[in-house]
């Protein structure tokens, strides 16, 4: 094949690498917070790097995006509110109107240039941002969390980039008390918790500083994403009150929307903490 | 971090890359078969090369081994006698002979040097290699399949490269015929097939190939294999008369050794074939 370029991520934490056969760059930016470029890939469709980490694929993203939004809204009982930090791509957003009980849905991004470019390179993640019940914000998660009103939020999702630089101050106790504040008693934090097989040391991390911010019950998701070191990921959901983590099954089951790889059947599959994974977190 | 480099294998059927950094080169040998390569790694222990793609890390290979092995020893109702074709680096072998009812489980692998290798720098894979049920062949599978008495084994396992080179002959009729043949009624193959994501079109075509030999009924499961393209692979089980892939779950619960990854809850979540998998394959 002529004309193309392998391009690699070095995981330094992990000491593991991801690369993709690319074509060309389509577009770049800097914007206040940090670097966007969109590359073209022979097979994985379009690639968005930020500081030189990738994010998405046009290819593999589903994945991620169903697994951070379905499993909290089918084991929450009802939601309504929803409230998404960072999620720039709005991918998770998408998933999440899917839900036709929600009422509102917030998305609050502190770089506007990350959905300008998603609006650009995967529209198809922005279909529904014209959806009535959509509100974007381009705004500090960290003040406008601390802001919400408290008891009036289902689920707080926090879609963020990796705990450095600008998603920092998304995984520590300052900021799950906000989240904690603004659920209602019912309500489900859930957060991107890397990947299960190297980093099961920042997923006790973050559960110490949750549980210091009042929340009691925690459950982490594993999943497969290509994109992100190891190809394997997850998503850690904490509850405020001890109410286990079974789900609607019944409505998972018969969900009117489409999904390519959440399922009630991939759900329960989920909830089956490896032994590793239950040994290092002491479950 | 002084003295490291990068080692990437670029796999160009998914257009995607893995890497690792290295600390040196440990050992090499060119066998009438292949090039085996060892390096040290920062992160994963000691990392496998053949022909230049990764075949296994110190720190990962447990996934890959208990799902080859125990989903398939759970499912069938009393395996006895169990044949690995390939697997020259005894993990998959070592997790057979955990289960106390095998009675003989016979490995053969063409490549002695990289049992050699793995006895050398996988000590922990090949811990099981002197136990009295153990057979390791250093023979060619094809012909040793061929010649196999027929109606004598009740699990086949297809611990085998990518479908290239000496393992392309692996992923045909008229090997899984000869597995047909050896295998008993209530028989089952189990063969590696590669990423569910990217080589759904190859796992397809193994099906059909199955099923022209006589094979009834295939399902896939996935599993996280960082080593491996898109750190996403999965194995395929046939079998030979229609009986289902349900397993003995009350003594895969009770089972009296140690796995990591594998558990019976997690061998429930790995029969939930995602939607756009099940789409893909028809089922």
């Amino acid at each position: 094949m002529t004309d193309t370029t392998w391009k690699y991520e070095n995981f330094e934490p992990a000491g593991s690498a991801i690369g993709y056969r690319i074509r060309r760059k389509l577009d770049e930016v800097q914007s206040p917070f940090q670097k966007i470029e969109i590359y073209e890939t022979t097979d994985w469709g379009n690639l968005m790097l930020i500081d030189g980490a990738v994010m998405l694929t046009t290819r593999d993203n589903f994945l991620y995006h169903e697994m951070m939004s379905h499993p909290a809204l089918f084991t929450h009982a009802d939601p309504k509110r929803v409230v998404i930090i960072g999620g720039g791509d709005c991918g998770t957003l998408r998933e999440v109107l899917k839900h036709p009980g929600v009422e509102s849905a917030v998305q609050c991004d502190i770089d506007e240039q990350v959905t300008r470019m998603a609006e650009k390179w995967f529209p198809e993640l922005c279909e529904r941002n014209g959806d009535p019940r959509a509100q974007l914000l381009f705004d500090d998660g960290i003040a406008w969390m601390a802001n919400c009103e408290p008891g009036s939020v289902d689920i707080v999702i926090v879609d963020s980039t990796d705990p450095v630089g600008p998603a920092e101050g998304l995984f520590n106790k300052a900021f799950y008390g906000s989240c904690f504040r603004a659920l209602r008693d019912d309500g489900i934090l859930v957060q991107q918790s890397e990947s299960p097989l190297v980093l099961l040391e920042l997923i006790r991390e973050m559960r110490v500083e949750m549980g210091k911010a009042g929340f009691t019950e925690f459950k982490t998701l594993p999943f497969p994403q290509p994109c992100y070191p190891t190809g394997w990921w997850s998503c850690t959901l904490a509850r405020k009150q001890a109410r286990g983590f079974e789900f609607r099954e019944t409505d998972a089951r018969a969900k009117a929307f489409d999904s390519r790889y959440y399922s009630a059947d991939v759900h329960r599959g989920a909830l089956a903490t490896p032994p590793f994974v239950a040994a290092a977190l002491d479950e």
